[in-house]
């Protein structure tokens, strides 16, 4: 199911369309292949236009989003029969290997001594507000792990020797660490977010004036050293994963201010569609609640909820797993691996999987932790107006959260109630089942195109990391 | 005079060493070649570090910042025998073609268009913010004028036919000023600039959020569009330019940052060269003012005279002639020529000698304008602390300048008290002077390589209107 027709696809699963009111669909067992939904590009207007060029489909367009199968129905064990399936998930067990973030520690101490080295610049202010990431919070280095695990992993087509290319992939982990780090100090002046990483944002700490100068400095090395790697895929698609950035950005705030205009102009008719424009006669069959069965109400609660989920799965690709699955596509590409081979596509999809998973389990804790744990104070993305996974599916058992959701969590109490509610809901598990859904697809992809090896159990043990990490 | 014996050979130029209590050296007549004089890399500590993969030499280490002599003492037209000199400029005379911009008029409309698009997003606020420079206060347009003009003046030397070829080129133009408008957005932030272009800056009419965001949202769809011309030399010289326009900041913010520790710690002491370490020892012969001659004096002032004015024209290389040249060499490339040709070469070099002309020219206004016709407050950049051309010429005059450029203009009455000196000084006159000295080579460059024609006359055209502009 993709392109056109998926958001009716979407619309017409059980997942989407199951609310409370609504006898639970039975299980459909054992399909002989997984039909995962994908999202329509043309349904979500959050990205920004292109023209001129044409450019190739993002992966949210082609990988899957939501499993074929209602959430709570889902059990991926029953599926490990499926052909091309080699490891199924299983966390009761525990990963193959038990510290894959062992396995490149020795690449990843000259990382951080180049990463100091990068950054460096004579400006005393600016070079300790760009290093503060990188050496005192230098946080999980997460994506420069990924890529040299996937370095190891995929085998080396290249006429150059694996030495060279495994150099060049090195630096790639270095780009892609720095334009992470870019986007974090850039997010921070954007969302007035008071902590991040468990320190002081750095324009708190300094100015707005060293925060956006640092963030365009990172961004420029990057793409210098990027630019040096002398593979113009690979800067194309590292271009694009800085585009889903500011796309995911573009869509926060955009969410947001449309809340800030839907609360003050129509704060009490939430049973309309968000942004929907309606004649006065609309306004009039409303008021009067003509015309609407119990059964057409339940329908337009089903698609407000599926076009919920459409837009945070959509974030979530733009300001997480796009910058992921961009850098493990370039890293395959950088092996040697031609733009519309297996391996390069089986890279990308295990990025894509992966990265979508880390977003909801991120989600997740968002609810769970204290601010001690997380290093950001807990239901920040409340806060800041994110209706997340957790609390969308509350949403399906807990319809007094919906209007919530539509404001933003803008009334007075909202966050407290939200967050309250999406504690005692079964929320939070069933995000965590989805996320779940994409590490096992995350595994399903690296089986596919890489060798039984160390590094590959490595890159399978980091989605059960992903997973079952609680902080 | 290049590399490494360059400051030494700026400190013995007649120019540097000038101080109105030394009788004038004599004129060097009719010099066989004119050797002008470039900055030593390694004596300006301004730019980042670079570790781990070779940069080429940045055109500042490349190409004359100075004149060979005293600027006092410089006169162009003494030089029309010059080999290689095919047009010399004459103000009084006027450009060969009267509205260089008209050649290109055609070729701007759709540009306006298709700008227009690119920054369209879904989202109200940011495509409004975005577009505001393009369509409302879109500027004079210079960059991409320079580079649809370069386009019809140089040779084509593809394999593509010319129209293929032009396409990419008016691409380039829009990457260019995609990036140009990103960072004066950003700049915005940086500065607290209160007005921009004769209208509100961003941050202000809207929010800083609004502005890094639609800085960033420029600069990534500039890098999708710049990646997509498939030319990995000019992805790599574009890199730069960007490199450069931060690093250009970065100096900025450095050499205040330095003047505010400075003017803190030893506000008085003003004979001491910034930012020296200095030991018991130093301090107590400087109070006593013992072993220090005239001689000593004076040698140790144009040296600080000397670093003032590298400073000063290697930060108007960033942040102004840089993103022109680069563009320009860029054009060239995509037209075909080598990396190492010379048509590349002596693209480049116009476009850096234009854009040094453009940026003392400006710096000149800056001193000529009342707030109505610049579009900012006339002595903006003296509240900013910049120490720029017209200034740095009339210290040589007026040694009372000296401390007020020293604490970055920050003491009471700093401000009024330069821009009074200046207006009263031949500060303006010699700054002219020097961007004439570079208008004129970037003339040379141009006729080097360009057969005569409309766009080559339209190109030296642009050098007699950056010279006579007085707005």
């Amino acid at each position: 199911m993709r392109g056109k027709g998926a958001l009716v696809a979407l619309l017409a699963s059980p997942s989407a369309s199951y609310t409370a009111q609504q006898p639970r669909p039975r299980a459909r067992r054992r399909p002989t292949r997984l039909e995962a939904t994908t999202l329509d590009a043309k349904a979500v207007k959050g990205a920004p236009l292109d023209i001129g060029v044409e450019e190739p489909a993002r992966s949210i367009d082609v990988y899957a989003t939501l499993p074929p199968v209602d959430i709570r129905l889902l059990d991926e064990q029953e599926h490990d029969d499926l052909p091309g399936r080699t490891h199924v998930i299983n966390l009761a067990k525990g990963p193959p290997c038990p510290d894959p973030f062992a396995l490149v520690k020795s690449e990843l101490i000259p990382f951080s001594d180049n990463m100091k080295l990068l950054v460096a610049s004579e400006n005393p202010i600016l070079s300790q507000a760009a290093s503060h990431f990188f050496e005192k919070r230098h946080g999980k280095r997460f994506r420069p792990t990924i890529v040299m695990l996937l370095a190891q992993a995929l085998p080396n087509a290249h006429k150059d020797s694996s030495e060279v290319v495994f150099e060049r992939q090195t630096r790639l982990g270095q780009v892609t660490e720095m334009i992470h780090v870019a986007s974090l100090i850039h997010d921070d002046v954007l969302d007035d977010a008071d902590t991040r990483r468990g320190g002081d944002a750095i324009h708190k700490m300094y100015s707005n004036k060293v925060a956006v100068l640092s963030g365009d400095y990172l961004l420029a090395r990057a793409s210098v050293l990027l630019a040096k790697l002398g593979h113009m895929d690979v800067v194309q698609v590292m271009a694009r994963a800085l585009d889903s950035l500011v796309s995911g950005e573009i869509m926060q705030i955009k969410a947001n201010g449309a809340a800030d205009k839907k609360s003050s102009e129509d704060k009490n008719e939430i049973s309309e569609p968000m942004n929907g424009k309606r004649s006065f006669l609309d306004r009039a069959k409303a008021a009067l609640n003509v015309g609407r069965s119990q059964e057409a109400l339940q329908r337009e609660l089903a698609e407000r909820d599926a076009r919920e989920m459409e837009l945070y799965l959509r974030k979530s690709y733009y300001k997480t797993a796009s910058l992921i699955c961009d850098a493990s596509r370039s890293c395959a590409l950088l092996a040697g691996h031609a733009s519309d081979s297996e391996v390069a596509a089986a890279a990308e999809e295990y990025g894509y999987h992966l990265g979508l998973a880390f977003q909801i389990v991120d989600d997740v804790l968002d609810f769970a932790m204290d601010d001690d744990q997380l290093g950001k104070p807990a239901g920040a993305d409340l806060s800041l107006g994110l209706a997340t996974a957790p609390i969308l599916f509350a949403a399906q058992d807990h319809p007094e959260l919906r209007p919530l959701i539509e404001r933003r969590f803008k009334g007075d109490g909202d966050v407290t109630m939200a967050y309250e509610t999406v504690r005692a809901s079964t929320g939070m598990d069933l995000a965590r089942k989805l996320a779940g859904f994409h590490a096992q697809r995350a595994v399903d992809a690296i089986c596919r195109v890489a060798p039984d090896s160390e590094a590959r159990d490595a890159l399978i043990s980091i989605c059960y990391i992903v997973l079952s990490r609680n902080k």
